[in-house]
């Protein structure tokens, strides 16, 4: 049996881990569903971390841990810091933090354009070399919905440009803080032509504070019902996104790569496809998965202690 | 002595109310800062009402009183179905609807587009009949800003188009819920150089879902302080609205109506200058008034009650 390994992606809303097989990358057992970073206070993360993965560390040489997203922010476990563009997964490798107290504990940094305006991400760039891997190319145009949806570009092997929009983020505060979520019960199913409605929305003229009012009149006056509204919100701030997008980097013939959950695949096919898009899918937890046992690889060689064997 | 008659404007956050001598116009007394309907339970609306105006209103014959803004909504006091565009202020008058139960009690109606997608104001048709008449034209483009702001245009005299943006709002919801409010302390003074760099960011490309999330990133890796947040994000909001807007209606070198509170008409004569428009600000209290007192003249023709002395 060859070494393991611990891949953790631990964010500020969600928590999953995986032990897997350093060479083969087989999965031996995962944790789906942890408490996100938001969930914790800051003192708790050590003893959340040993709770979670004590039982799979329980080793005289306990595995390695590799751990991706927002716990290396300012605000989380430990910061690392981000590298600036452009950046390759060997600098990420190298740009690797052990965690100070911990033993064989790493924080996958994450990357940060440093430019005018800035940006910055934690955990996509895991996502995007992984993709890239499992896609087998070194040049590659990637979407990647969320709470804040990043848009990159990969030449060469190298991340070099990319840009976030707080979709995500806006569709949960404006439907549970303002008046476009007045009325609404918790749950209503998916409405596809609300959803069609808000993309068509997105295309006219008027901008993105023009469209969310519509999200209510249409409600008033349009016929719209009040279980569509978070229909409709999704596909007007999607087709937001993605209209915005297309004028930074128009669709050129070439696949698009869609890295998501399984929930948000289905819409944004439909809008990136409506754009003029090619793209392909690939599910984010493989993709995490795939990039950080990359940035492994790289990692224990430059550290050199790729095939110690435990 | 001429007629009183008393003119309200309640809103959802605001009340404010105005004895006036009805041929004059002349202010004989006023209340500056009452509840806002969203301070009050439906059940007490008739009874603060009573609270706030029954010392003006105990004579034998109460003075009437005209009341414009959210209280005529569906969830206001009572709902005053607005007329569809194009609307003169003729037809708002004669669309005014007396409170039952009340003596002599009305609520002007607000005005919508019955197009695709539908809008709907509610008070600022008075303001936009109230500046034209304090202008003395009959044609003009307005700007009303604030939590729903409202472009609107006025032709021979009728108002025949208008467009809402969320900027307020979202300005307020963004603060409140999102990862932009994060750390800001209660109040910060404003920071014109914040903005400044807010319009200068609304003018780029890459659309509102990213640049709002320049106000995160700015932060973290561009130098802009915590206490710059509001401003910056000021800038960015009405710099977008104002760039959307002026797609759908480009400067034309004629004034533009700027009608507002003290506090907005700085910052969107800077955005609107910036935007290639001249402009005018009127006072949005002055505008109410003089609307109002318009409305209130057509009514009390089409009653038959004008000049009926008290």
């Amino acid at each position: 049996m060859g070494n393991s390994v611990i891949i953790v992606d631990w964010g500020t809303s969600s928590f999953r881990a995986w032990l897997i097989d350093e060479e083969t990358g087989r999965v031996r057992d995962s944790i789906a569903e942890g408490r996100g970073m938001g969930a914790l206070d800051t003192r708790e993360f050590p003893a959340y971390f040993d709770e979670c993965l004590g039982a799979w560390r329980a080793r005289t040489i306990p595995p390695p841990v590799y751990m991706a997203g927002m716990v290396g922010a300012a605000q989380g476990w430990q910061e690392a810091p981000q590298p600036p563009l452009p950046v390759t997964i060997r600098e990420v490798a190298r740009q690797t933090v052990p965690v100070s107290g911990a033993d064989d504990v790493w924080i996958v940094p994450g990357v940060r354009v440093a430019a005018d305006p800035p940006d910055v991400m934690r955990g996509e760039e895991v996502q995007i070399f992984g993709a890239l891997a499992l896609s087998g190319g070194q040049d590659a145009r990637f979407c990647l919905p969320g709470t804040h949806s990043k848009w990159a570009h990969v030449a060469n092997g190298a991340l070099v440009d990319f840009h976030t929009s707080m979709t995500g983020e806006v569709y949960a505060v404006m439907l549970g803080h303002s008046i476009l979520g007045r009325g609404l019960e918790e749950s209503a199913g998916e409405n596809s032509a609300a959803f069609q409605l808000g993309l068509e929305q997105a295309d006219r003229s008027g901008g993105l504070l023009l469209h969310l009012f519509t999200a209510r009149t249409r409600v008033l006056f349009g016929g719209l019902p009040l279980t569509a509204v978070r229909s409709y919100l999704s596909g007007l701030l999607i087709g937001s996104e993605v209209r915005a997008m297309a004028e930074l980097t128009p669709p050129d013939g070439k696949e698009l790569l869609l890295i998501s959950a399984t929930a948000l695949r289905e819409p944004y096919q439909a809008a990136l496809t409506r754009a003029g898009y090619r793209c392909h899918w690939i599910d984010s937890g493989a993709a995490t998965l795939r990039g950080v046992r990359e940035v492994i690889a790289h990692h224990r060689q430059q550290e050199g202690r790729a095939g110690t064997d435990v």
